[in-house]
């Protein structure tokens, strides 16, 4: 934002952006200058409102912002910009998966010398109010949210001002018509699952990642699905729902290993849930991979670093986020995206936490 | 930034801040219009230099720059400011201590609704020029240094706009008068070692992080002064230079098991290169802790997770990044600090990597 583009929103000099402008009918977008007209406040107001200022009385934004709904608005000239922002949103900044995904933003952001603005809703699925006023006050190139995606207003809100947002791995519904980057996660639990059966597993466990994770559920299918082409049918006791965590994960594989009939193999949705397996183990007296074979999902640094290695599918959180955040530059820029979603793939990475189960059926 | 404030500088109207201003001399420091008029510039010049702008002749810039050293700035009338920034910046965004610093900066930013700008050094010890001509420009509440410190030209550029920076952890020379926030690593060096000897070890040997790291010659030093203070020779041997790396860790450690007289407890100045010793010690056929005992250094979440979960001097990390956040509050908003170093204190947590020698001496 130069000082140029904050300051001159009384004149009415303004161009169309390519994004977001006009939503809902067929005329121009409208002015700062023609909002104000159309709703009877000044024009400073309207900047308020389009800024995400809270000094403006409920109703009077409701009004503007609806007119903005219905016109549309065209975003005023940008000057040069030599320190944009972009916005980059968690759920949560939790373990190495952040680093990644920050790592991946970076790139692109350095390359069109953009600022980077972190911010994390502290556990909640969606932003707050708060958050998305101060979002719009910044007027960024653009954001990347890797949460499960703004509520409809607020899109709307984002939408309105031409400012672009790209989901990254969304958790929850893909309802919304967003662009977003995923994983080929299906497929990485069809060739984890594959490789156990390969290997001679038939007792295969998952732990899950939360039911409302789709992430997860894609996992659980792929593994469904090679079992059932394998023609091994799936024992309901070894499905445990998990939740991400490595606690989570160390309860279930504990529930897991004192069946009558224990698993000789557990593919588990993230690597985190993976450690939890690998502690489990160990308090059962069981050596991975002799006694009991295992594989994560994300391929995060620490597992290299697991004793022994872990097998994983690697997830490459930095591509995904990279991609996500060129695509909100190609947005920000007027350009159409090739797509509106892109999934890269994921890959299996054969360490050594699998090998054969002791005692082929 | 409020528009009001990005707009205004062709006015005179200002207001002394309570840092900053004022650098060398008893005078009043100098209004934007004052420092043109010195200048024989515009005073647009004077406000892009101050903003970090790149259009300006490298002359005239010099020559503004030095008015301002001499004479000092008087920063405008803040305006409301209802997303502000915070800086934060790496030298290098990599693993779970990124993580920790950066929720504890998110912490005092919330509380004071501060949008957070992220940035990494790319390894480099201190940011380039065009680093700083963006802080500049974005004219943060404050900046966070996660790296060995700017340059004096780069820390003069700043207090010369009463810009305020904090260090977290320099890992360089403390050279600097700057305010800076450490935990206190000689005396984790020294609990650490002072836990093993009374385990019973006499073999201790120690991995450390690199030289130039201040944060890891005071552990090192700490595990000395336990030797020397229970009567124990260190052997140069059991000295290893490590770079805080895990594959560092796991090549240093190798050479210590391979030693005639290896030792039977390692402390390893940070948790990612303890991952590696245990990688080393399974790879020699040897169990932890019963044929060699590991202490790591700042309890990343990780150590909860290894087999066994290591023990591990824990360094404040989130605490010392809230600290060094409200440090850099404190001074934006013209008062005092309490202390101009603070450190936090570490604390030993025993967990099951730490066990008596298999053979007492």
């Amino acid at each position: 934002m130069s000082p140029a583009e904050r300051s001159d929103s009384a004149d009415g000099a303004s161009t169309p952006t390519g994004t977001g402008a006009g939503t809902g009918t067929g005329a121009e977008p409208l002015t700062t200058a023609q909002i104000a007209e159309h709703a009877g406040v000044s024009v400073a107001t309207v900047s308020k409102v389009v800024n995400g200022r809270s000094d403006v009385a409920a109703g009077t934004r409701a009004l503007v912002e609806e007119i903005i709904r219905r016109h549309g608005y065209r975003r005023q000239k940008r000057a040069a910009r030599p320190a944009a922002v972009l916005e980059l949103v968690f759920r949560q900044v939790r373990d190495a998966y952040a680093i990644e995904i920050i790592n991946g933003v970076q790139l692109v952001a350095r390359e069109h010398r953009l600022a980077v603005v972190l911010s994390e809703l502290q556990g909640r699925h969606t932003p707050s109010y708060g958050w998305v006023e101060d979002v719009l006050y910044r007027r960024p190139t653009g954001v990347i949210e890797v949460f499960s995606g703004l509520t409809d207003t607020q899109s709307g809100q984002l939408r309105s001002r031409g400012i672009p947002f790209v989901l990254v791995d969304p958790g929850g519904e893909p309802a919304h018509a967003s662009p977003s980057v995923g994983a080929s996660n299906w497929n990485g639990g069809l060739s984890a699952t594959r490789h156990l059966l390969q290997l001679g597993h038939r007792r295969i466990a998952v732990i899950t990642g939360p039911e409302r994770a789709l992430a997860s559920r894609a996992r659980v299918d792929g593994y469904r699905t090679a079992m059932d082409t394998a023609g091994v049918p799936v024992d309901p006791d070894l499905v445990r729902v998990g939740d991400f965590r490595a606690e989570e994960g160390h309860a279930r594989a504990r529930e897991l290993l004192r069946l009558p009939d224990p698993p000789t193999a557990v593919f588990v949705c993230n690597d985190a849930q993976a450690l939890g397996v690998y502690r489990a183990a160990a308090e059962a007296g069981l050596r991975i991979p002799e006694d009991l074979s295992v594989v994560g999902f994300d391929d995060l640094p620490a597992a290299r670093w697991t004793v022994p290695p872990l097998t994983t599918v690697r997830q490459p959180l930095t591509e995904m986020a990279a991609t996500a955040a060129t695509m909100v530059v190609t947005m920000a820029q007027g350009q159409p995206l090739a797509q509106n979603r892109v999934e890269l793939a994921t890959e299996l990475v054969i360490r050594d936490s699998t090998a054969p189960p002791r005692t082929a059926p």
